[in-house]
């Protein structure tokens, strides 16, 4: 039994991933978004359970997800896009957590990069942009001030990256983590303060990505129970 | 003969999408960067050409996938996570285009999004973070003033969005784009001056993304030679 939650891509049904088509074609219940593709929904077993989600609230949502979880069988929660950005993924991950049922997150393609590059837009580009930021437009009374920085690096340009956050005005105090060979086996993740997170992440190798912002500090709650297939070092904030 | 530039994802192998899966296994050629995971090099036929990127320049990679191309080959240039958000993929495009070679981009899972999530971190949350921030630790000479703003929105939402980002200081004849209903066969792609988009997309239905920054201008290079299979409103700006 375990709950997965699995990034569908931004529409075309040709851009899930290998491993979110297998876990579609092989589950017990399917949960999915509006936006979802029908022929996604049509991969699933003929004797699966399909709920859409319809008019369910993000709370009826996680309570349905933990019930089918505890249950005992294979669940796919197929969302729109990637789970983690802009997907409320985090939340059901929280609520499964909390319930004890084994979840596991499977990325998607992402609308935000995807949809402008079927316009024919790429984000970035050399002598044009080379810094991208998103957010959503719902109503003003939804709105947080969190801004989550992510920064893709030699890790020999971590210090200069964390003089130039600290010259933007983030405090020393900001969490931050270093994440090298990311989603493979042995990755390495190391969490510190932005002060201090240069010296901390001093041994790690390789190409690496720099998060910082208050999400970080969710990771204690989020990572440990469906990150067994990964290696981590954390030093804690 | 057709140049597919595929993103690979982020590392993981079994996180490509299926249609570029699908492309790897028939391609005649596959030219693969360093991140690449072998086992995806693997997938490519026994008899298919296969070059690593290794220390050839931009330049060179441009003119191999033109060469490539031009000899009627089915070409896969498989790039580490997306290929158009810090992958360059631009540049290839522009490339062949000028050469008159056919190319089509597959979008990837990107590691922006992907990687924080392996490490246990989503990049939104709610009441905790409603905005991302990216830009690439490189050395300071390669720093262009280009940024590239991406938001997902009803489009109700829009006036409201455009208001903030004038308010914000961005110029009313910046490029922007609406795009509804991306990567599916239908979408709309609206483009018109920041300060008129709201007016210029008022026809359009459904969810939708808006992109602002001087990135839209490329589409004008980019889009033509590989959006065939798309319907495109467009209103110049």
């Amino acid at each position: 039994m375990t709950v997965w939650l699995v990034g569908a891509g931004p529409g075309d049904p040709d851009l899930i991933t290998r491993r979110g088509l297998e876990l579609v074609r092989s589950c017990d219940a399917l949960v999915y978004d509006r936006l979802v593709s029908p022929e996604l929904v049509a991969e699933a077993p003929a004797d699966a359970l399909r709920v859409p989600r319809k008019q369910l609230s993000q709370r009826e949502i996680d309570e349905l997800l933990v019930t089918l979880g505890r249950e005992g069988l294979e669940v796919v929660r197929l969302k729109g896009g990637d789970p983690f950005v802009f997907g409320r993924g985090g939340e059901e991950l929280l609520a499964l957590g909390e319930a004890g049922v084994p979840v596991e997150v499977v990325p998607g393609v992402s609308s935000l990069a995807a949809v402008p590059g079927a316009a024919g837009i790429p984000l970035t580009h050399r002598g044009v942009a080379d810094r991208v930021r998103f957010f959503t437009g719902h109503a003003s009374d939804e709105h947080v001030d969190g801004e989550t920085v992510v920064v893709f690096m030699g890790l020999q340009q971590l210090p200069h990256v964390v003089e130039q956050l600290l010259g933007e005005g983030l405090a020393p105090t900001t969490p931050a983590a270093v994440v090298a060979r990311g989603t493979l086996p042995g990755q390495d993740v190391v969490v510190a303060e932005l002060g201090t997170i240069a010296e901390a992440a001093a041994g790690v190798a390789g190409p690496a990505l720099v998060v910082v912002g208050e999400v970080v500090r969710l990771r204690e709650q989020l990572a440990a129970p469906w990150m067994n297939r990964h290696e981590i070092v954390t030093l804690s904030p």
